[in-house]
């Protein structure tokens, strides 16, 4: 395919040590030359492909130094994009990067949309859409499983898996189709029935094994919604606290690494925790109150996942017993706080209440009983051992969509070839679910789903 | 030098297309080695020097991909630090960059200190430390003045001119040595003293042109504190708005660009002005009433530029004259504003009131006179066309106030050799000049002030 040559800072923005502007097309190098004095003169379109050049960014309007650069050029097809890929390592100012931009741009390279470098990898047949997808997970991922599901996806992981089923199902259907247009054997009719079941019950259980591991997919890539609840008073921003202390480990310890736009995340033991409201539990820790009783339902409704903390040295009150009508049906681990004090709970009560949610004891003021907190919430939602790095995972929402339709349309077959449907009307479903599985690696996908799709990822990318 | 291998997170923190660790030392492509896989197995240390590499960060410890990286091979000494420098280009994302950093860090490196990579460019002698204080304003420029002036000190040009002086004035003691231990001829005392004379002045007066320039370099570099100052609803959250609005190109318009920590700076035709307690008049419009006298003064103390706003259509106050009185001696622009309403105005109140301060007229409202405030304030404090590009500014601090000490010690000698001191001290006088600008430059100067410098800097450079 042909296309115009794109810009963009691929670099967070933000003072820092070295910023990045890419460019990709035909023109990316005669760009670069217009702009890039080098020593001994050498021109970027001369050089060999993967190599480095230190120098200076001229501005033609003025021939003043710009910008002192070092710039890469990469040669397609083996590039990010498969085109031409040049990027400019500047200073990493705002000002500085931005004029390396605006220098490029004023050469003839087009603002890159969001997503467009990684889109043209896929449109040039680098990567397929689950791999494009996969791309952005990466750089969103809050926790190392995440991460390592987003590489396994990105290595083209799940995709091999869709390629493999999709064939199967093509072969079914290129059987089908002989076997109709050369009815000369006798049984042709029971070994199309035959064949049309096995293959079907087969793709079905694939897909059902692959969609069973959509939750654990779908919290380790988009976190698990958590709720803290309780009355005031029973340690609700203590543990809050605690979690957030004992989980920096999102980000490493390295000063300048932990930033506000994470700090919502804590990690227990590979699960991403997102903990909603949290700036209401620290401002008034007493968050059912404070928010009333409308919104807090809508805040539990959103929630994977509720933290309701009770206090070991009160009575069970009504209130309490409210609350646990409200989560009623959901995830829930009840921690009895303050057991570091003397005990006025009725633990029978609470047992008929907790009913067989896990119940976690601790005494937060002490430090006591976060380990088993974390424990019960790792093992409700990854039952066994998580091992992301040999284990495919579907984390991603289109994709878990598409997989539930393409195995209805499956069913639908299934159905139909045991009550004796016209197989041209089972050949129908079987298409159909060939169709879904081909969108989630982006054959037969529309160009406003693509479009969609690469406009939720960052700039220069 | 020796030094041990450092490494650190280059990019600014966030999520972005690309982040990139880089590593700078003697085992830099060995640490390198252990954990990258490229394509046919070949070897960092093996690659030829600027060249970029395609593959994966394999974590040693479970044999499991890390990360898809492209690995950028440099050897020393054409490198920033003149060491061997590698740098591991990974996506974006926040766990991701930290995984390569633990890598990398695993492996023997050691995490670098803020400034480090362009401390070990001073030490190994690539740049002087002038070069170095200008990359981290290079990273901090807020207007393309600002990074221009940057641009130029890192360049050299500082450091050339102050390396000429220091020249000067060691060739000067160098005769007068010579004339001291020789005293063979008669004339040796009227030529020593002619000698050290013209010398001193000449070199006096090519400091005191340097620090002519100080003003308007600390300005660019800094930043101008300005204060905007009036009655209520004069119009002070108006002409806030107007700023910022009409000046948004300190970042140009690219979406993602802009962000909080610059939103306090605007940028009037290269004046970068930094806003004080914008926040205060954007919240209550009184920010004289609502701050209190004595924080409004402290306020003012700290401004360059007072913009004091008068209501056009309303008699001069009481309270207006104490604004006057308040601001008796600074740079103060008179804004008189809402001239879309009827005079109430006393004219000759307000020119005796003004006296020689600039008055602009404005209607904010009908967006009238922003383009004379503009340039008034540019003229203020450029006054002349202002053209960073060819000009040696200095805008550092620490600079300036060398250069006045050095000064003041030709100064003495100037004075000393006119009153007839004995030439040894006077020798004394010009040696510490020579001592001072050296510390510009780096060159005798103390280990802890080094330390100090490049703690400023940001993690990675």
């Amino acid at each position: 395919m042909e296309f115009d040559t794109i810009a963009a800072i691929s670099t967070p923005m933000g003072e820092g040590a070295i910023a990045i502007v890419r460019l990709s097309g035909d023109d990316a190098f005669k760009i670069a030359d217009k702009l890039f004095k080098g020593i001994g003169n050498k021109k970027i379109v001369e050089v060999p492909s993967h190599t480095i050049h230190y120098g200076h960014m001229i501005d033609p309007k003025t021939n003043m130094v710009a910008e002192e650069v070092m710039v890469s050029v990469m040669k397609g097809p083996k590039t990010f994009t498969k085109e031409d890929v040049i990027e400019i390592n500047c200073h990493g100012g705002l000002v500085s990067v931005n004029r390396v931009l605006q220098l490029v741009l004023s050469e003839g390279a087009r603002l890159a949309e969001p997503g467009e470098f990684t889109k043209r990898a896929f449109l040039n047949g680098r990567i397929d859409l689950s791999q494009a997808e996969a791309v952005i997970d990466l750089i969103r991922a809050k926790t190392d499983r995440a991460m390592n599901v987003a590489l396994g996806q990105m290595d083209g992981r799940l995709s091999r898996l869709i390629r493999k089923l999709r064939q199967e199902i093509l072969e079914t259907l290129a059987h089908v189709e002989v076997n109709i247009d050369y009815p000369e054997y006798d049984d042709v009719e029971e070994m199309t029935h035959n064949m049309l079941l096995e293959k079907s019950r087969y793709v079905h259980k694939e897909i059902a094994k692959l969609l069973e591991t959509s939750q654990q997919g779908k919290i380790l890539r988009e976190g698990l919604s958590t709720v803290i609840v309780g009355r005031p008073n029973v340690g609700k921003s203590s543990l809050l606290n605690s979690l957030v202390q004992e989980n920096k480990a999102i980000v490493t310890d390295i000063p300048g690494t932990t930033r506000d736009v994470i700090e919502e995340y804590v990690n227990v033991r590979g699960v991403p925790l997102r903990l909603l409201d949290t700036a209401g539990i620290r401002e008034t820790e007493d968050i059912v109150e404070r928010i009333g009783v409308e919104r807090s339902r809508q805040v539990l409704k959103e929630a994977d996942l509720i933290l309701l903390v009770l206090n070991y040295s009160d009575e069970l009150t009504e209130e309490d017993h409210n609350l646990f009508k409200a989560v009623a049906g959901m995830d829930v681990i009840v921690i009895v706080n303050k057991t570091d004090l003397p005990q006025k709970m009725n633990m029978d009560e609470l047992h008929e209440l907790a009913k067989d949610y896990k119940v976690v004891t601790t005494s937060l003021k002490e430090d006591k009983g976060i380990d088993e907190l974390e424990e019960a919430i790792s093992s409700l939602f990854f039952s066994g051992a998580l091992e992301a790095g040999d284990m495919t995972y579907v984390s991603n929402s289109r994709h878990i969509a598409l997989l539930n339709q393409a195995n209805r349309s499956i069913e639908e077959a299934i159905n139909g070839v045991e009550s004796g449907v016209p197989v041209d009307i089972v050949q129908i479903d079987l298409t159909r679910s060939w169709e879904l599985l081909g969108e989630i690696i982006g054959e037969s996908v529309h160009e406003s789903l693509i479009d969609q799709l690469f406009s939720q990822f960052c700039l220069g990318k």
